[in-house]
């Protein structure tokens, strides 16, 4: 005959199907001797038989229920129904399968008229003794009645408001009665019998409704979604209660066995003596801290504490702990593994390593890497922030908190900064011409685009704070102002964004440098011994390049040149680039440029010494140099001695329907080689120089964007070798130089093959391979990517986490083919995933050599790595 | 010992890698019997040979040469140098792998002082022969003793000048003696040694200066770029030299063994007496009709007559063929494959058929379907072509010809057709609020966009004649005028575009239907018996379904709704909808929609009766169907009781940066349910009554665009799934329908195991699916697609022609993994390539059940399939 009773110590984990999630739980916690309320567990299997049965339970089990219930009582030395010391139970659904808040519970089951004054007595307390008897009817009638809540509200509110009473605490015991009595009569009302005042009559028809609760429609509707099967039952958990308000030697508490905060290894957390739990979240009496605990129940405080440490050893965590002490005794209601700060994760994980208690590996495997970037950045001081207002919710698109005086232009955030203050970019969205803008202010709002917008990527890159797509404001830029739903904000007044959690404030917020402990080195050290894939970085000048190398970037991943042409030095001579109608013109205009590009390259070669820096040929559409507005569009005209008319053709001319799938990388070297020529000439020369100079074996990787054709790449891989040697050979130099491509465009991918003839590198631009896989323009998409999100139609952005079913594949296919051609071709990652755990942790699987990302996730990186190696590796 | 020489008759075509390929064909020619004029060829082995020994020709070749000129001499009756009867030859290099221009020949060898005496008595034209001297010793001085031919212009020049002539035909025979003496000297002076007069001399000049030019630089960079090998050497042709100019049984002419222009089986061609193949080019006197040499020289005809049908015979196909007459005896010089119009290509093939020379398989090969398409649209007179002045060229977008007044906005074509002008629209580019404009005009000029852009996709569907993407013409829609180069164009004065050359005309040009012959649906018969592809058409409306019934077509592979949404009736319900806030306010406009919805439907299905329907669901973003500029969005406002403020923020923030990429398609079901809603209960609803009225058992196939996730469509499924069974339950109808998806996204195409379990069929879009595998904007990719083809990175334009390595790859993956979850899936192509012949060839290999087409292109796409059957059985 099958088992279907077990108390709590006959269980383990491994019973979970026939015990139950929940049932399973308890029984290991017994297990491993943490002193849990008694209980037992009527199996799973039992609640299909009582459907087998025909919705009856079999007179054997309520038989062996019974004989539980006795042992219960001579385990707890509490008696079921005893007006002396009365044993109540808590009686719990628990399936297999988690399905939270689908099935019943009842609380506080074996109370009555006579088990009542037990309860009053013992805890000198008949207010919370007949209050407790009040709600456990108006629970039971609910759950197993199936009378509804509010009948007994009413009943509840007629009284309070015959004696004048705004809530419940103040009915007196004389209330309580009076309302018990009239909940009994109106379950007489209702359902024609008396309420059951025989404590082993509520038990079973308790179980009974548990196990009906199985069935009821919201549970069925959750195993439907969730695809869980119908016919595994539910099992039953019938636990001891216990109560800290039984005088002086009962209390309550929760601890966490180290610090949540800052990770220091000791017991953190308060208790109240005489209490219940709800009083200490009430929040009425304050609560002592936990080590106060030793001076008023010593004997109690070591069990807590010789507990506490051995649990700590048993899940090998920081374990977060409710406890109860019942005249005494102490009892462990539930332990969890704690959530803790990045600061303390990172804290406890080296502590743990050290005191012998985890590897190094599960210490890497412990740290959210995401969380880690809040290490690197300010954020606001938490005081200040309960006090704020917010005004509105974007995406949190770059981590850090800023304040600072709104402006909506560019230029007027660049002024304010000259005045000496902290300025705010707000903009409906950014582009390049914003550039200065968003160096100078100390944050950037945006009301459109997404995670991989304009903004969201250059201010990640910049390690500046920024939320972006911010759909709640409205930008007036005409009006000087923007509104949100709650709130207008002119120009000039003072705003706070949170680039964490996209939140913005209105009014000035303090923010606070989080100080990096000690172990964040060790931890990282660590990680950097376990990884594979090397890291680098996205990094267009030298202050990006020197915060990177700060954090442990091991090379350039991806120098882009295109923001170097912004400048406004370099910006005229770009623009005179543009509307050149000849070569000649063009390559004078390209001259001009040449001094400052090299310039650019000398001082990254600088600070990046021999490591290696991979350097993107010019990529974005021209368009993107030139004013779209009339009136920039005239004064431009002056400056280059055009017409308007002239230069608006021209700049109508190279507008763009899809401007992402036009006129750009590769193709606009396909048609104004000159272009590539002068970039290639930079790089060589500041090569050159650098290595002359200062002697480092510089050994550029020049990277041509956009590629989709082997022919496109190999027409200009001649071209930019012959402009290198030519520069090599004049300035009398060897040098070792490699030319790759970008695998960013579908076709690249399909075609690595042909394309690995000639490339020697291939970096994978997953932004835009995403945009063309997928076919999502990163900058509208904003507008369904919720509803996806919600919807389910794909887990995560596939913008923040690479969509391995589809770009993934890609990515295996080009992988394959391009080893396949060259197997000794370095294949690496540059896009926006190269810092996102996930997807570093398919790059690795890949076989990727390398991911680069911007300069404030390269300790991200690093991390994320480890963990992938570790992972991988299983 | 090797043979290095082969006399005509000893070769065949087999012997083409020593003998080149003109030599084989030489060769070849002599073997099936045709009377070539007599000749040898030095193998390309010699010429190797040549190079081995020092760039000399060996002694016991020299001797070998001179046998078979001996044995030429036989054969002609005709002696080297003599001056009564002289041998001419001609020496002309020819290697294995044709190499056009590259290497050197030398007419008229053998001329001297002695045998220029002999020709012009022979030809009783002393300045013939004199000026044929005269050309000889310039071209052997230039090609043989690398003279500077400017130099003998000079002295020519010299000539004409003092005897104040403005021609070279007005030089008399003193002149050219004069001018011969002065070509010796100047010979004589820059080589220092004497104009070689002794033939023998001059032959094997001229056969060392052949060997030479094989390795001359302009050789060997045309076998660099095109990858020949270096070491093939040429071989070498001597051959006689036929004068048609030698009295009355000479002659020359040229003639097509059938009609090039109708197809009719009867010589077409004509011939002058005594004249050498110039003077037919020069045209000074007027050549006479082929059938009269029967007249003049019976035996002559009688042989022509019987050799062209006997060549006919051998190539098995019409020959185009040039003839030289001397004295009495025939000579051919060239025959090859004739060039023809479409009628006369289809009427010569199904007679060829009928005559039993070539089987209905070889027939259908023989057209080019790209041809059959001129049939089926107006073209321009000829004479009045001939007339008119071309001002700019564009792309051929959509064939036909039309001529109209021009018009720059759709309104004002709309108001001109009103009052019964011809108008063409011209704008720099076409959007989908020009549809009407599109419809009521004759013919339409763009500025800007490819072969696949708005206009050109539109206008293909419609069957209008179209020129796209005219970069000359400069639209000044504010000074109602546009320019090009040349002209200048003022609203409502004539143009003609000529939608199969892209050339514009400026005036009105007469315009001819072609007759389709009977021969025509004879040849479309048999291909429709062979093809194993479906051909359906991609159809909007009940016009377009009518003319592709007409056509041949077998079903809708594509029926876009949105362009339904155009008509001005209905836009303003559209609007209505697109500003709705609430989703009560968007289904009050939608069901105002329905009706018009359901009533295309009607008249669709009404047309097509049983054959199959795919209607693909609303794809185009929601701005689309908003105006931009802000007057019109003044007026919108007014007429929907809008604030102009609100209504433009509305516009602002429905724009993209990117629309291809954006928020359309099966997006916007996700994100608005209650369109597709709508769409699909007119589906249904028309469905039914068609039903019930005309009793015509239609099942509608309804199509999800840019499905890029297989949960995207599970859940417009099902929204489809609920409409549709709603419909029919309460149309009280049983009705078969299917739901399936466009493969247009490349993401859907590598995930198409999963889309496949749910979905009933495919369809491959892939204009779209082109533009995100390539990233390449169909709008914005014409600045570069030029370059792109100049530089050969593509053969042909991936718009035109599938790109087979990059999208073919991605179609071939969805195929089978589509076949692979539902073997008995659906699959087509519905994109502009459904109606490319060598795309189709593509998709009858893939193993696609259908193509669909505009209705202009069925009758391509039936021939095309058959083509592709026969060639890929093979």
């Amino acid at each position: 005959m099958k088992k279907y009773l077990y108390a709590f110590e006959e269980g383990s984990k491994e019973l979970k199907k026939i015990l139950g999630g929940k049932g399973a739980n308890l029984a290991e916690m017994k297990k491993i001797g943490l002193p849990v309320p008694n209980g037992y567990t009527i199996t799973a299997e039992a609640c299909i038989k009582y459907y087998d049965d025909g919705e009856k339970i079999d007179e054997k089990l309520i038989k062996g229920i019974f004989e539980r219930l006795k042992e219960l009582e001579g385990k707890t030395g509490k008696i079921f129904g005893d007006n002396k010391n009365p044993l109540l139970v808590s009686v719990r659904s628990g399936a297999a399968i988690s399905m939270p808040g689908m099935m019943d519970t009842i609380l506080n089951l074996g109370l009555n008229d006579n088990s009542v004054i037990g309860v009053s007595e013992l805890t000198n307390n008949p207010r919370f003794a007949y209050d407790s008897y009040r709600r456990f009817i108006q629970m039971f009638s609910d759950v197993v009645l199936n009378i509804s809540k509010h009948k007994f509200d009413s009943i509840l509110d007629s009284v309070k408001e015959r004696e004048n009473l705004s809530s419940d605490p103040e009915l007196s015991v004389d209330n309580l009665k009076e309302i018990i009595e009239k909940y009994k009569k109106l379950v007489k009302k209702e359902t024609k019998i008396d309420f059951p005042v025989d404590p082993n009559k509520q038990l079973i028809m308790a179980i009974e409704s548990v196990f009906e609760s199985w069935n009821n429609s919201r549970a069925i509707i959750y195993r439907n979604i969730n695809e869980i099967p119908h016919d595994m039952g539910t099992a039953v958990n019938i636990q001891e209660m216990v109560f800290g308000n039984m005088g002086d030697t009962s209390g309550t508490g929760v601890a966490f066995t180290r610090n949540p905060a800052t990770g220091e290894n000791k017991f953190f957390g308060e208790f109240l003596l005489n209490a219940q739990g709800e009083d200490v979240v009430a929040g009425i009496r304050t609560p002592k801290e936990i080590n106060e605990l030793e001076n008023v129940l010593p004997e109690v405080y070591n069990d807590f504490s010789t507990i506490s440490r051995k649990l700590e050893k048993h899940y090998r965590d920081m374990q977060d702990i409710e406890f109860t002490i019942e005249r005494g005794k102490l009892y462990f209601l539930q332990t969890r593994t704690a959530k803790r700060t990045a600061n303390a994760a990172i804290n406890i994980a080296v502590d743990m390593v050290e005191e012998g208690m985890i590897t190094k590996e599960e210490a890497i495997l412990r740290i959210n890497p995401d969380q880690i970037e809040q290490l690197l950045h300010p954020t606001f001081d938490d005081a200040a922030l309960k006090e704020s207002q917010i005004i509105a919710k974007g995406l949190p698109a770059s981590p850090g908190a800023a304040t600072g005086k709104v402006y909506f232009t560019s230029e007027d955030v660049v002024e304010a900064k000259a005045r000496g203050e902290k300025a705010i970019l707000v903009r409906v969205e950014t582009s390049p011409e914003d550039i200065e803008g968003m160096v100078s202010g100390e944050g950037i709002l945006t009301a459109r685009g997404g995670m991989t917008s304009h903004a969201a990527v250059v201010a990640r890159g910049m390690g500046k704070c920024c939320v972006a797509g911010c759909g709640d404001v409205r930008v007036e830029t005409y009006n000087s102002l923007f509104k949100t739903a709650n709130a207008v904000v002119n120009e000039g007044e003072y705003i706070s964004i949170d680039g964490n959690t996209g939140n913005v404030y209105k009014g000035e917020i303090k923010t606070k440098e989080v100080a990096m402990s000690g172990n964040f080195g060790t931890l990282m050290s660590w990680a950097d011994d376990i990884r594979r894939l090397n890291i680098r970085t996205n990094a267009d000048n030298e202050r990006d390049s020197k915060t990177a190398i700060k954090f442990g970037a091991e090379g350039i991943g991806l120098c882009r040149t295109e923001h170097m042409f912004f400048n406004e030095e370099r910006i005229f001579a770009v623009r005179q680039m543009i509307v050149s109608t000849t070569i000649e013109q063009r390559k004078i205009a390209l001259k001009k440029l040449l001094p400052y590009q090299k310039d650019d390259f000398v001082s990254i070669f600088n600070v990046m010494k021999e490591l290696p820096v991979t350097i993107r040929l010019l990529d974005p559409p021209l368009h993107e140099f030139l004013p779209s507005e009339d009136e920039d569009i005239k004064n431009l005209a002056l400056e280059l001695g055009m017409e308007f008319n002239n230069l608006k053709s021209i700049v109508n001319e190279l507008r763009e329907f899809n401007p992402m799938l036009g006129h750009r990388g590769v193709r606009l070297a396909v048609t104004y080689p000159e272009i590539y020529e002068m970039q290639v000439k930079a790089i060589m020369l500041a090569a050159v120089e650098v290595k002359k100079k200062n002697g480092y074996d510089i050994k550029p990787e020049i990277m041509v964007p956009l590629v989709g054709f082997n022919k496109e790449f190999t027409i200009i891989k001649k071209l930019i070798r012959e402009t290198a040697d030519e520069i090599l050979k004049e300035e009398n130099m060897e040098m070792t130089y490699k030319i790759g491509t970008m695998i960013e465009v579908p076709r690249a991918a399909l075609t690595a093959d042909e394309i690995a003839k000639e490339a020697e590198f291939f970096s994978f631009g997953t932004n835009d391979l995403t945009q063309m896989t997928l076919g999502f323009s990163r900058d509208d998409s904003g507008k369904f990517i919720p509803e996806y999100k919600k919807k389910e139609i794909f887990e995560s952005d596939p913008f923040e986490t690479i969509d391995q079913d589809g770009v993934g594949q890609l990515i295996k296919i080009a992988f394959e083919k391009g080893k396949k051609v060259r197997p000794d071709i370095k294949i690496g990652i540059c896009g926006e995933h190269g810092g996102e755990p996930k997807s570093i942790e398919f790059c690795d699987k890949v076989g990727l050599k390398y991911v680069s990302c911007s300069p404030y996730r390269v300790p991200v990186a690093r991390l994320a790595a480890a963990q992938a190696t570790i992972k991988n590796k299983k």
